[in-house]
């Protein structure tokens, strides 16, 4: 009853956010994932946020519940024994992650010499294997021309890398399709995906390319409404802000009814001579339906309405911080069988979150601490590679690898 | 050398983004998928962007490459058609993917007594099975806090559907491995997930929830900075706006260099006791570099210095618009392998994009359009069910099943 994917093996050679969410994400699903970096860690090994330790609370969140072995590449030695972990035998082994595109002893012609049934998933950042980040496919891609305040002047970022989240869900589907093949068939492959290539596909299967080519729009700036339909975020009487959907039909009567603003949006009918109960009508007169509600709004408080909302199943929230969030939602607390308050030594106790999904077949697996760097080196070089005792403590003496585990136990 | 997904079978009771993704993923990689709708089509029917026929642009692009059968499923003949396609044999078939959430004769308990082995993926919008979509989980969470140009007073949404997107690639990977477990031990399962636990859950990978929680930091907007080391976007003498990253040592030295301005950041280095080899202190001291970097963009155009960027491998890009983008960018044209131009009735002739990965053991998969409502209703009621022309006949006439391509048969 343990991970619906127990008994995988999976290895990553990694950094930032899209193939360590792979990992880990395959990692919370039960398998095994070996990550392994760098004397000294990864290009990812400081990211922010971080705790007042100076250990990266980024770095802690991705690689939850994976192995760590840190391993000096520079040398051909530490090469050979990440080629050895990639390759090691095992059915459900031979499965490699990596977003580092490192030519020549980690390419896939290279590995497959050593492993002929190797799956290997590669993720660039686009698909000519030049450099990319969310931060850059989207502006190239026309997403921060429709982010931000109506009529703001400039194009506006969003705090999200969600590209790097989606393409992160890629790899991961990608490689148990790939594993599903070689289950039926016995042969493995090489997978590529780029990040951009990611982004653009997306932006095409939400119609965005066809609305700007059939209808030559440029979706604008839109602030806070709901595209296409109506949604919108008011500010109440408490002070606070609320968001309130009125998507579907059936949203947009309950909306309607719980405001009490039948009459309004009738006579607004009427003088526009549109139907509301059209969802495109709605976003054409999005500003006139917001001037009904929000004197509605703002003569109340959430706790006012909160409670009818919710009875009659509005789809609506109030907007908080994170720390709000935190204090007020129990979706962010232990409350939540995904969540488990955990004492991470460097980094403090705070609600970790474990996968999303749950198997009925399965108990819901607990998240994991992050390794520290480099904690597993000593047990990889044994359980994986079958190495003696002596020749562990070679490699550690020679520095060609490393972990605090180790180093513990010799000083002790 | 088909999709490697070739030979399963899935169905998918869905509307919106996440499941319809989910199911199209599925379809790009090979699989068949049916799509059930109720006659006239589901709530996403009409979303918009629409073309100028009135049909959704945003429908056919999340249905790609589907199968498509109405169905009254307000008759008990209905529901009963749909359990049988749900549950209808096949070593590959028995997988349903819904977001529906329709108590009683969808549940999967009852479908499960129909066949054991059964699959089912259910997407909610919040873990009670409350309606949840990525305009209130985000305000719930503390996204739209964060976004938005530095100083801004208001809470700034962004304009992706980002949780869906990655919601979607979870049922996909969610789906894919229970199937794997299926076809090892021979037992189905449900799989349960919601849209805001996967925002919740993303949020604590990143390091939100621990930066809350141990820092008490409330992350700021930071307009469009890159967050926790340095990335800012210039205007240009030419108008248009640039995007640069100096996120790694090697992004940070690379954009010194091809800028000439080593000279002034050691002298800002000097002046504020920082050393700027620290990603953090890029973060903290990111104003003043910025003002070092804008005379020196608002000096040249894009012309002047894209070839050097490139050169020495910059990560950077150019603003567009999503129309710009596909005047100026190949990667959005057919010159990407993933992109076919497809001329789609009632749609109009645009570049339609297949799945991101490409898998070295079959030829990519080109897209295909999405089906008309009700377009396979005929050929699924024959070929999954089994049934004879007079049954099928009968069906139509009732009007308990529809379809474009049976009334334009009969009426030919």
């Amino acid at each position: 009853m343990s991970g619906i994917l127990k008994g995988m093996r999976v290895v990553e050679g990694s950094a930032f956010v899209a193939v360590p969410l792979a990992g880990m994400t395959l990692a919370q699903m039960g398998a095994e994932v070996i990550r392994f970096d760098r004397i000294g860690g990864g290009l990812d090994a400081g990211r922010w946020p971080l705790a007042p330790s100076g250990q990266s609370l980024f770095w802690a969140g991705l690689n939850k519940g994976k192995k760590s072995i840190a391993v000096d590449m520079s040398r051909p030695e530490g090469r050979e024994l990440i080629t050895r972990i990639v390759t090691a035998p095992g059915e459900d082994a031979g499965l490699f992650l990596t977003n580092l595109r490192v030519r020549g002893w980690m390419d896939y012609d290279t590995l497959k010499q050593r492993r002929e049934d190797l799956i290997m998933v590669t993720l660039m950042g686009d698909r000519h294997g030049r450099p990319a980040v969310d931060y850059t496919v989207n502006p190239a891609l026309g997403i921060p021309e429709m982010t931000g305040p109506e009529g703001w002047p400039e194009p506006v970022a969003h705090a999200l890398p969600a590209w790097d989240l989606v393409a992160g869900q890629l790899v991961v589907s990608s490689l148990l399709a790939a594993e599903r093949e070689r289950l039926r068939r016995g042969r493995g492959q090489e997978v590529e995906l780029s990040l951009k290539d990611v982004a653009a596909a997306a932006i095409g299967h939400l119609g965005l390319i066809g609305d700007a080519v059939v209808n030559e729009a440029e979706r604008g700036k839109s602030g806070n409404a709901l595209y296409g339909a109506y949604g919108q975020d008011f500010l109440c009487a408490c002070g606070r802000r609320v968001m309130v959907i009125g998507l579907t039909h059936r949203q947009w009567r309950g909306l309607v009814k719980a405001t009490d603003s039948a009459a309004a949006m009738a006579d607004l009918a009427a003088r526009s001579g549109r139907d509301l109960n059209d969802e495109g009508v709605r976003w054409e007169l999005r500003h006139d339906i917001t001037a009904i509600l929000r004197p509605w709004f703002a003569a109340r408080t959430v706790a006012d309405f909160a409670g009818d909302f919710d009875a009659v199943g509005l789809t609506w929230s109030v907007f908080r911080s994170v720390r709000e969030a935190l204090a007020e939602d129990p979706d962010l607390s232990e409350d939540n069988p995904m969540f488990r308050l955990l004492d991470q030594p460097g980094l403090g106790r705070f609600p970790v979150p474990g996968h999303p999904a749950v198997f009925s077949g399965h108990h819901r697996q607990d998240p994991q601490s992050a390794p520290r760097l480099g904690a597993h080196t000593e047990e990889i070089l044994g359980d994986v590679l079958g190495l003696g005792d002596a020749e562990i403590a070679r490699l550690f003496d020679s520095g060609v690898v490393q972990g605090p585990g180790r180093a513990a136990r010799r000083a002790a």
